[in-house]
């Protein structure tokens, strides 16, 4: 019997202020940071590998939150653990004592999310496949299983999720096959940090449109009159058939929403994401009703199936954006994309930081070949960096992501990215301390 | 000038599992627990306390989100702090790289609420007045300032809210007479615990109407027949004129509280709290609909302010139940108290724990004295527990919460409570490990 043995964590940090890339209304200078974690064996080198993302300050926050969850993984048999992750995700979900931290929601949610993601790719590297591909085998009733019904089962309930599921299995095979030649459509949105002058956006969006990607998004919500001449701007260099997506990342109230939008709308925006707090379904709603025809998006920051469960409730987005890293795991995405399937929405996953695309692929790829069985009006983001510090970075050419082929879920770091970059001792930021000495 | 020098973070835990004490649906087995913080300056022995409450694991990573905020406020002038709390308070939570690790929820907000808090009871020692008092006596304006109106605009503005205060500040003088007078009414959850048994039951709640207690409240949600059996128990013990609250801490969803408190209410129940996902706005609403007349309530778990304005939005409850250490501290509790008085809503704070009563007496005489000037309908609950850890314990006499007189807000600890109850390395842990190891 093979066990879990031990749960690294370790904090890793890139110094992405620097340049202003991610800046965004909510986030000037991020430092896209990373709790990573390492599910060790007692007896085999097989690891299971996952990470928390985190913009920078707080990410020790998140590694503590990650060493919490150690003593409910280690002394596991591993076989039983990885064909069981749906009750360790209850059982850490429903912990009497941690519950009080969330409940289900913030960092400790954020924790027991990646520690749910660690088990899957450590699932995904005894059975020698990648996440997407071990997700689109499961029979419906394993998937089903692996689902926490608790205050969804008003809107979504087993028997709902398996006749999704069901539905979908005859043409798993084709889709797959499609997938492998195809990929999924992607979008970009290196071409629009606020931090971005007019030029440079004007020739990133160019070059994105000339690299194949159909769709763009722009970073809005700080100054109306800047949205204004910045979307003019992308919109004149990407001409009238390429999407632009706008991204306000929170900053409004509202009223305010509806109000800047309504300066927007003339350059044709196809969504506007994060409108205001990711926690007012209702405010959403509202927004969502006022300046239709533009959709809503939203989901980066919504914590969990609850908060997604009413905004499809209450009609108050047209996209929902899967977030690999914000909710309890894989296990709760699955739910998050049934109940999309159930009410019929699109679901476009957020990506970027560090990581995220290389996670979030996987559940897109799945919802594909398993749940909603359709690629209309599905785009996953895409932003172009970090990735080279991944074992199995994301393909994407031609405006697509690549079907991964290696064994995984994702997240798995390069040994020597993570010793450049380790947090606060890592040769990285021991520079970043001697520059800000001088 | 004096500064702030020092974040202290302390671990504290009381092993209150041994006893039961606390047991409720979802928390069969808590150990109350405190991350306890203390500002200290450079010049003089004047602290700010507070804590933040959990419920035992996890409280190491309340620890770590304290200790990450202590950059933000060592170096700065008290005076300056205590003088605008308010800002301090927004720039924490809107801070472009902690703030990915809510927003506005979970353990990241709940410590930010914490030095919030902590930087109140600076402000009430330098001042030498009770928080109740020292909100109470601060003008209409400064209170609107406090307040970051952000994403609740659409429901209240801080014309709204001066208006509120406005109309009850020629009030005040007389109301601050009746609290020192007769105190404000408790409601007992002592009674109640899952883990008691009938007899205890029937002789705790015969007690609590002796002891001048009006109102008292039983866990339920284990069992439905249990549920009865207890609830039937309770009622004849005290008699068809005490009002009996129900508290369910979650463990329902929609359907399943609806068709649960079917059972229970022949018993004549007060109001259910929490019957489902603190996160279910709709779900409230729902919940609300089909049992009427029964009350609802929530709060205790609700992350923020924009929760509790669609609750109110959606007429989905009919208590607010503000906590003092879930949110953003006492200036996001200002906000909720004003939500709550624009719709007419009482508030019937939550309290327990270890600290939660000596905190919340503070904002529950500063809401009847300044925001909503009455009592109807109104009870704050007490729970007679660990109150002999604090400087200031809470007075309850005659079933009533007694004004506190002394300078601060309600969380100083006794250092020798510290020093015993410290995690892991103080003597009463040390015990446990002994008992556990026999």
């Amino acid at each position: 019997m093979t066990r879990i043995s031990a749960l690294d964590v370790i904090d890793v940090r890139f110094p992405t202020s620097r340049w202003l890339d991610g800046s965004d209304a909510m986030n000037p200078e991020p430092d896209y940071s990373a709790a990573y974690a390492v599910l060790r064996l007692d007896d085999c080198d097989v690891t299971g590998r996952s990470l928390l993302f985190t913009t920078g300050r707080g990410n020790e926050v998140a590694c503590a939150a990650l060493r919490a969850l150690a003593p409910y993984l280690i002394g596991r048999d591993a076989a039983s653990a990885v064909a069981d992750i749906g009750a360790i995700a209850r059982e850490l979900t429903w912990d009497g004592q941690l519950r009080w931290l969330g409940p289900e929601k913030g960092i400790m949610h954020m924790a027991i999310g990646t520690v749910v993601n660690a088990l899957w790719d450590l699932r995904c590297r005894f059975d020698d496949v990648p996440l997407w591909r071990l997700l689109s085998s499961m029979e419906p009733e394993e998937l089903v299983r692996q689902i926490d019904f608790a205050y969804i089962d008003d809107v979504l309930t087993p028997d709902d999720a398996l006749a999704i599921l069901e539905a979908q299995a005859g043409g798993r095979a084709t889709r797959v096959a499609a997938l492998e030649a195809d990929g999924l459509r992607a979008y970009t949105t290196s071409a629009g940090w606020l931090g971005y002058d007019d030029e440079k956006v004007a020739r990133l969006a160019r070059a994105a449109v000339d690299d194949g990607f159909t769709m763009i998004k722009l970073k809005v919500g700080s100054d109306v009159a800047s949205d204004v001449r910045r979307l003019k701007v992308a919109r004149d260099a990407v001409g009238p058939h390429v999407r632009i997506a706008l991204d306000a990342n929170q900053r409004w109230g509202v009223r305010e929403a509806i109000e800047w939008m309504g300066q927007l709308v003339p350059f044709d925006p196809y969504w506007i994401e994060e409108p205001t707090s990711p926690d007012d379904v209702l405010g959403h709603a509202t927004i969502r009703a006022a300046i239709r025809p533009v959709n809503v998006a939203t989901g980066e920051h919504v914590q969990n199936r609850v908060i997604f469960k009413q905004l499809l409730q209450a009609e108050a987005i047209d996209v929902v954006q899967i977030d690999a890293c914000r909710v309890g795991g894989v296990n709760e995405n699955l739910a998050i994309l049934l109940l999309a399937a159930k009410f019929g929405i699109p679901v476009c996953p957020h990506a970027g930081g560090v990581g995220l695309c290389e996670m979030v692929q996987h559940l897109a790829m799945f919802d594909f070949v398993a749940v909603s069985g359709t690629t209309a009006d599905r785009w996953v983001e895409y932003v172009d960096h970090l990735h080279e510090h991944f074992v199995d970075p994301v393909v994407v050419t031609d405006g697509r992501y690549r079907a991964p082929v290696r064994a995984g879920a994702g997240a798995a770091m390069l040994d020597a990215s993570i010793e450049q970059y380790r947090f606060p001792e890592g040769p990285a930021w021991r520079n970043v301390g001697t520059d800000r000495e001088r």
